[in-house]
């Protein structure tokens, strides 16, 4: 079984062709840079993904061409949980199969003031299902998106019906005190928290926590990484001041657009700003202001532009 | 082509078995039995029919099921809004090749604060993509579940884009204010707009509507149908006021596990009350007082029986 994933993990974004289907060279391309700069996972099909804009078989065909590709699936936390039942069990099957060290899953969002009698049984139907002493299974609470809560009494429910299976969370609510709660009621359960934003990074490892899964992962990991390494050295706080500046900047853009626009600049490859309907690439105007904010901070992704265009040779 | 629909349709409920599969026999009883009894189309794999809890593929079936069954394709608006644009044009395209009068589509709804531009462009896709002129695209507002909204804005530009095409709105908002809207908009311009609730039902019509596509409508489609029928007649507020205090019982509780829990009791058909996760059925208790609730209004649904046990001989 692989080890635990710990560490900072990219939501990978999902790049697209033109004519808006799955771009796969890019896609392993990208991976396998996040991998080489600070990534120590992947955690593939999340929110900044898109992944809720592709189909259960176009994500299933893309999880088997990053592992045929070389990416290690010990290194993956793909994205596993729909709105359908039968999709979050196939979805998770899949990835135990190919031997993922672990799943993300959303609760079924689509139903909203559902109680956590239904998303007990929602969790617990899945992992029945997929009935595979491999599986270990991350919780994923964005309220913010999702608007479907993982509350701390149903973590409770599932952890001492499914130790071992039920294996951390990551934590988008965007509220320290609830990732606070999580860590402070079942971390040292051997339940992994991580942090929904590097905003959290610092003070998620000051209290137990694993690490962060965050968006700006996607374009820079190895500063973020730097936190998580020496989070227990004199510099950590100037390193996290850092990270939060960079955050800072691209949260005044629509992330998912924003993320495509930079790895599209730095990678000198404008395909990559392509995103999926209902998402909107950046006006003119936003990408220029964006990519003239990070320069001032001498933001630089390294080596990606050489890392895609072998990938796509 | 079928002609447009109008008058009660109902978002049929689907049925599953204890093993929680959709349950084909029970299903095609069930429409037969609403087409018998008041309703002039069935808008199935809507919101109270759990079809978010569906697979695209468990969609397909079904509906090829229903027709195979004898239930009318021309009777039919299936639901083909889903978040990823791939399942979208699939399910789209499927329910055209069968010669459904219509869907309805929601709109992607995963992703928040999207724009009208980037709305605009997933409805534009899926009609291009779907390219046959037989359809007949219904636009879903339920901004209370989906929480991504169909503006005024919107319509306009589609309308403006695939005339003929865009064929009218389910209006779930709950809002008549903007059912009147849509109403005073477009109504003239051959926009068939749908009350989203039985409770909307008269004034709809008299605003120039054409029906109500409403939860109820399963379980007392002949009287909400006696409204549509008699709206112009002095009986037609009586009539308004009688659906509209059934329907007040039923919102008392969750709206589709009761309504499951109202066929399993008058069809005498106990696994009727079967629901996906995540929902829930009712507690014991409350079944037992909503069954006592309308029985006290005189509820009834006449002939439910014997359809359901020769839909299942």
């Amino acid at each position: 079984m692989p080890n635990r994933l710990s560490g900072v993990l990219a939501p990978v974004v999902t790049p697209f062709k033109r004519d808006l289907s799955p771009d796969a060279a890019r896609y392993v391309g990208h991976c396998k840079w996040l991998l080489a700069n600070g990534c120590r996972g992947l955690a593939v099909f999340g929110t900044n993904s898109e992944a809720n804009s592709l189909s259960v078989d176009e994500r299933m065909t893309l999880l088997e061409t990053l592992v045929q590709g070389g990416v290690p699936a010990e290194k993956l936390m793909p994205g596993t949980g729909t709105c359908a039942l039968t999709d979050s069990v196939r979805l998770t099957a899949h990835a135990v199969s190919l031997g993922c060290a672990g799943v993300l899953m959303l609760p079924p969002f689509y139903y909203k003031g559902v109680s956590d009698d239904g998303l007990f049984r929602s969790f617990a139907e899945v992992i029945e299902r997929v009935a595979d002493s491999r599986l270990r299974l991350y919780l994923y609470h964005i309220p913010p998106v999702s608007q479907v809560p993982i509350t701390l009494a149903l973590i409770e429910r599932l952890l001492a019906r499914y130790p071992g299976t039920v294996a951390g969370v990551k934590d988008s609510s965007g509220d320290w005190t609830n990732t606070k709660a999580m860590l402070d009621a079942f971390a040292k359960q051997g339940f992994d928290v991580f942090a929904g934003s590097e905003v959290f990074l610092l003070e998620n490892m000051r209290n137990g926590g694993k690490g962060c899964i965050t968006a700006t992962g996607n374009i820079n990991p190895a500063a973020i990484n730097q936190v998580f390494e020496r989070w227990q050295t004199s510099e950590a706080d100037a390193l996290q001041k850092g990270i939060t500046a960079t955050r800072n900047v691209m949260q005044k853009y629509p992330m998912m657009a924003a993320l495509k626009a930079v790895i599209a600049h730095w990678g000198r490859d404008p395909e990559w700003a392509t995103v999926r309907p209902p998402l909107v690439e950046l006006a003119p105007e936003q990408k220029k202001s964006l990519v003239a904010e990070l320069a001032a901070r001498d933001f630089d992704m390294p080596g990606l532009g050489p890392t895609l265009a072998a990938a796509l040779a």
